[in-house]
């Protein structure tokens, strides 16, 4: 399976008074690129709530190499960098689209919870295909 | 009822590239102090929501006067316009803190309905001590 | 000449916790569309800027018709609604992608001025090709 | 010197449809955080770019323990943890006002540079005062 690039366009209102995209939105652009990465495995957020599991946020780090301008567009390569039982941890690699220089690169770490009464869950046992799919995406 | 003004300092993160602070955060200031002034006449959010009635938002305006620009402080005053049943008008006056001047104005609309079933509702019925002071605070 | 609506996907981060897209977002698409308009009719934001114009905002209005959910897809609308030589009205109609239906309609009210001097201009006289534009497009 | 923890409410505007804070706003927390910091150690932003030095922000971490809700008041701990002539990082320890329980911790690492020509430059050169107050805050 391959995971194509979420594009995204850097927006005027994204920007602060330093001229560039404030630092606070690739959080965001994590996200976008996080669902949008979901939908192309076919398991939408839509779908894993359904099946009562939720990704919580456990944590994230975020390293910026070179700024985004307004009108830019990137490109977000997702990638799976860890999956077990519990947790898994998402990797990003935000890239200029037109250049493919590089911009910002982050990870975000989740665990997986049931979404009625908030404990954590096993993936493995809640949506084996999932999970199986998760681990298949590890380099 | 002295109802206070809501006093706030303008974030770097709610600039832009313009330099200024990026006109849709003034929408975000009316919720805060709108908030605000619920907790001044003793009806929080909170406690509005678990008597089962939520407000929603039917529109807004917004005029702009003059720019706010990362640490200013502004104070954002608040007035009933109008209230019926159903409905209410809530103004918005920011203004410089050091210095009074006019930055913006804004006004919401909102009606009431029930959070149970959303269905709309009669604020004088549902909530009759709120829908009095809300008519007593218009000039 | 024909606008193409803007195409648009609600952000997860743009929800409440209402389970809506905040309110105050739509200001920020009116933005993303208007932006994307400006690129339909030749004059995209950095050229209008490198000709040493920019347009402020002066005021706005927004109505909500029904809520947007995170997960769906909006197209903004966007129509001239007025242009005089210093000042234009910009119209927005959101609806549902996938259905029509009405979501959201509003207003931006601009100024044009110099970026050098911050003083007002006659958009007539600092750009035709555009001003002429502008007023070909209105209804 | 001691530093006074920044507080803040979390706002409506700031929710997902998780009903808890949505994560990316944390980064924004950590920033009115900074900018209070620098305004108590004497410092503000507007006196330091006065001095034609600006911090960029080279990276960050964050992670999350516990979900903070509308309505609650935060205090966030700023904390000095490392300084060189190029570098520096900053910790924040953010927790609820009204019971001190943990809710997130999280680092910004910073590299000083020229606004004018947008070069690394040496703090401890640049503006030697400050350097000595950053080490002298490591704990």
């Amino acid at each position: 399976m391959i995971i194509l690039p979420y594009v995204r366009k850097a927006q005027f209102y994204e920007t602060d008074q330093m001229g560039v995209i404030h630092h606070s939105n690739y959080i965001r652009w994590f996200e976008e690129a996080r669902v949008d990465f979901m939908r192309q495995i076919g398991f939408p957020y839509e779908r894993v709530e359904s099946m009562g599991i939720t990704f919580a946020v456990l944590g994230l780090s975020c390293e910026y190499r070179a700024s985004v301008l307004f009108g830019d567009t990137v490109r977000v390569q997702v990638e799976m960098k860890a999956c077990s039982h519990s947790r898994m941890t998402i990797g990003y690699d935000v890239a200029d689209e037109a250049t493919g220089e590089p911009r910002t690169t982050g990870e975000t770490h989740h665990f997986f919870f049931k979404k009625k009464n908030a404990r954590p869950v096993s993936l493995k046992r809640a949506i084996p295909e999932l999970y199986d799919i998760f681990c298949s995406l590890i380099p």
